[in-house]
């Protein structure tokens, strides 16, 4: 494929929707068309899925059904945004993917769905593809509940499915996605989130550059 | 588990929900305990990826999406309402199950999702859990679409997804449903379903009767 896949991967509150914007606008300064994504919802389906998924009761699903979902919102956004739009050459930037769904499913509630599910559905929905790039924006736990819950006051309607969690899930998330980013250092960069937006985004164009030389 | 679980599986205009309703009233004169459900759509999150899945364009999610959103509800199905239900001892008639992801998926449609993936994925929703007993209601293709078509002009939301496939691929159906009868004789009974309702349901009733000695 021509073009490039960038994930942005965090806790709540990390600032990754902010982050990926901004690397988005600086590459369209740079001449390179990007594409600004999320998941779950990237698609008009997957909205659906999303609103199913991260509003109302945060135990309407068991660990399974929501990975499913989870899974299904992906595959569909691989198909028609994703793969289609790094066809066309064009670097798509995505607010979360899989690194999520491993970090939240198997760390933060602590081994609920095994990590060879998680694999092998995986590997059914994209089979061996991967980001080219992953941001992980690390924030201590507190921190990023506490800005979560200061933006939720402002949004009409409440994502607050995670931020309703114990602290502890928090930590473990926190824990799994470094974990993740210790197992994949080609892939993954740790960015500390505990600093200025201009900071961070600066740090961000600096990874950004080198890896792609741009 | 103390309950048992009954699925009627079959082609468009088979006649499945009336005779899963049938036998269901049959039971409870016999003073059993029944739970008269579906899939997709045995649940309220359910009922939105049915409406997902039988709505509006048919090709708007990809063989895989499509897998991934039917095992979702199923494992949601399952774990909100077949289990329990059998649980406390009832009897679960469900309008498909399984057999119909099969069918559709994999001989409807030729193959396009491959046998290991479909099996890994039931493996994962539902571990080593079938039915007690499946009825496969076979009719010629033709036939069942006349009487889809039919009802579904009496019907307020015009669920016409697979109806308006191909009749290649309706008889696609209907040889994958038979092989799966084929491959699991002890679960599966084929019932000639171009004939009365009475005379469907009688057979019905004797096929019950006789493998749960009521």
């Amino acid at each position: 494929m021509l073009g490039r896949f960038i994930t942005f991967e965090g806790g709540e509150g990390c600032g990754k929707s902010t982050q990926a914007s901004l690397l988005s606008a600086y590459l369209q300064n740079k001449c390179i068309k990007t594409v600004l994504t999320k998941e779950p919802g990237g698609t008009p389906e997957g909205q659906i899925l999303r609103q199913l998924l991260v509003t109302g009761d945060k135990d309407k699903f068991d660990a399974i059904s929501e990975c499913l979902l989870y899974c299904a919102d992906r595959r569909n956004h691989l198909n028609k945004v994703v793969w289609p739009e790094m066809k066309k050459g064009k670097w798509v930037i995505s607010d979360r993917y899989a690194d999520s769904t491993e970090a939240y499913q198997y760390y933060g509630y602590e081994k609920r769905v095994d990590f060879a599910t998680l694999q092998g559905l995986y590997k059914i929905v994209a089979g061996d593809f991967k980001p080219d790039l992953t941001f992980i924006l690390d924030i201590e736990p507190e921190k990023g509940m506490r800005r979560s819950f200061a933006k939720a006051q402002t949004m009409e309607v409440k994502e607050l499915r995670f931020e309703s969690r114990q602290i502890e899930f928090h930590h473990n998330l926190r824990q799994g996605f470094l974990e993740i980013a210790k197992r994949d250092p080609e892939r993954c960069v740790v960015i500390n989130a505990d600093a200025a937006i201009e900071e961070i985004h600066r740090r961000i164009v600096e990874t950004v550059t080198e890896k792609f030389g741009i």
